[in-house]
């Protein structure tokens, strides 16, 4: 028996590998693909790891899964179809309780179970839009938005996120056009009021992305008025779209409680609903989802898991 | 005036300045020595930072403060010796609020202040101990135990964290003297249980440290046993000592609400109570203080600022 299945080798999986091993404990990380670094393996370019700067996403992955190897951290590609629970297993939590992790290259059983799964932006599933991804197309303003300093970028999207980075951009951008495919936005009133008092900010009503243009980077995007039905060229240097994102949590639907949008209840420990049951990364409730952020959260959640084998957590509960 | 003064240049303000510059932030980071880096500069080695295994703290701290010269981010060495608000200054801020930081070299007005003044561990005030710092006497088991793999170590302290880190410590070291200066210890029953059922830990009672001994690294303690009076040396490779946490908030005293241990109280969003004063990494509340967990808020904390400048945490209040 493992003490710790940890599921998912991005940012989050990765640093705790690297402290459940620098803790003495026996552990396995389970991935998906034949690469670790999760979605930074997809990103042109991390400038915001600090320490790391100017970091391909690419050789940032590398890095961070050398230091999971550099800690002996044992890794298996295997896809996960699902999470059992049994008590009276012989662990040391109080109902003796262990999980199996079930996978299409056989079980794995463990004390604890990481769900370092990540989460997935939405696409628009236009032509363009994943030849130009990290090449002008971006999924997170907060991550790409300072490499598009005075230049032109178009947001696509109309709910808090799409909003927010409006906002964000107008503050580095010379302009910013926020084009969303209804005649409102969702987006919070506060939010929309900012929006609007920007000079620099464009809003284009009913008008849909048809297509992201560009040779080696994004040079305009392809719109049609929804209303007209014209279609036009717009010259822009980035596209970020923010139509959404979705948590790669199906697979262990039940387990723990989840919200609305699918993301693992839990705090700053990472504890989810489930004793023994941990959610690092993207794939938990949070209000940032940054490389760091995730980081930090694979060392939060051996710490909580450390306190669960310890009984501390029961402590804290009965206090 | 300032967007944002950040007060300090630790992992948490250095991480912040990175983040907040790329949002476009007019910042300024206040600091207090010649040098930043905070507690990382004197720490022998950081081996979990992902992606930057077996770093030389100092080099660390150097790398951290060259990301965040690279973002532009504008520095002053000066003491804070207190922090005033104004209200109808003309900020954003529904009552126009901003913060001026007082310092020795003159006073810095901001429409929003980042305290990450970092915490002091407590000394025992024994010879060898400062001598020997890094290089066998440690002041977190999280951070360094790992490096004593299969070696003999001492714990000086009574309390949870002392009580943790020998739990921990027995996962990796051969033997664990836990070394208190009492019959009892502090540490929540749980935790009591939980060391003395390890076979690898023992604990001396009535005992101090009264000299931490070795040339390049620790090889002994002389410690005394305080009901009979004897004084003898021990063979330990490392010394950890769990006597106690300072946060650095004393200057600010009673600008935000603090827990009584001094921390601010704020949680993964880094908003003390305060409008517009925010607290990021060892001076928060927080499970985990390490160089990842403290990089992480620097960036949660910028995220948490822009929501207050744009409004947006009033709205979430309102619903």
């Amino acid at each position: 028996m493992y003490d710790l299945v940890i599921v998912g080798s991005g940012p989050a999986g990765l640093s705790a590998a690297v402290y459940a091993r620098r803790a003495g404990m026996h552990i396995l990380v389970l991935e998906r693909n034949p690469m670790s670094g999760g979605q930074v393996l997809n990103t042109y370019e991390v400038d915001n790891y600090l320490g790391l700067p100017g970091m391909n996403g690419f050789d940032l992955g590398m890095k961070f899964r050398e230091h999971a190897d550099r800690m002996g951290a044992e890794f298996a590609e295997a896809e996960v179809k699902g999470l059992a629970v049994q008590t009276d297993a012989g662990s040391t939590a109080p109902d003796g309780r262990a999980y199996t992790v079930k996978t299409d290259r056989g079980d794995f059983t463990a004390r604890a179970v990481l769900i370092a799964t990540g989460a997935e932006h939405a696409k628009l599933g236009v032509a363009g839009e994943e030849e130009l991804a990290g090449r002008g197309v971006s999924y997170c303003a907060t991550c790409d938005g300072a490499f598009f300093r005075d230049r032109t970028v178009a947001v696509v999207g109309g709910g808090d996120v799409a909003a927010e980075d409006a906002v964000f951009l107008a503050g580095i951008c010379r302009k910013v056009f926020l084009i969303h495919r209804r005649d409102r936005l969702r987006a919070a009133a506060v939010l929309q009021e900012r929006v609007k008092k920007l000079s620099n900010v464009e809003i284009l009503w009913n008008t849909v992305v048809e297509e992201i243009k560009g040779e080696e980077q994004v040079s305009a995007v392809r719109i049609r008025d929804v209303i007209s039905g014209e279609d036009r060229d717009m010259a822009v240097d980035g596209v970020f779209i923010a139509v959404g994102i979705r948590p790669n949590s199906g697979v262990f639907a039940g387990i723990a409680d989840c919200d609305g949008g699918g993301y693992f209840v839990a705090g700053e420990d990472c504890a989810t609903t489930a004793p023994g049951i941990y959610a690092a990364g993207d794939v938990r409730t949070k209000a940032l989802r940054q490389v760091v952020t995730a980081v930090a959260d694979g060392a939060n959640a051996v710490a909580g898991i450390q306190d669960y084998f310890n009984g501390k957590e029961l402590f804290r509960n009965n206090l």
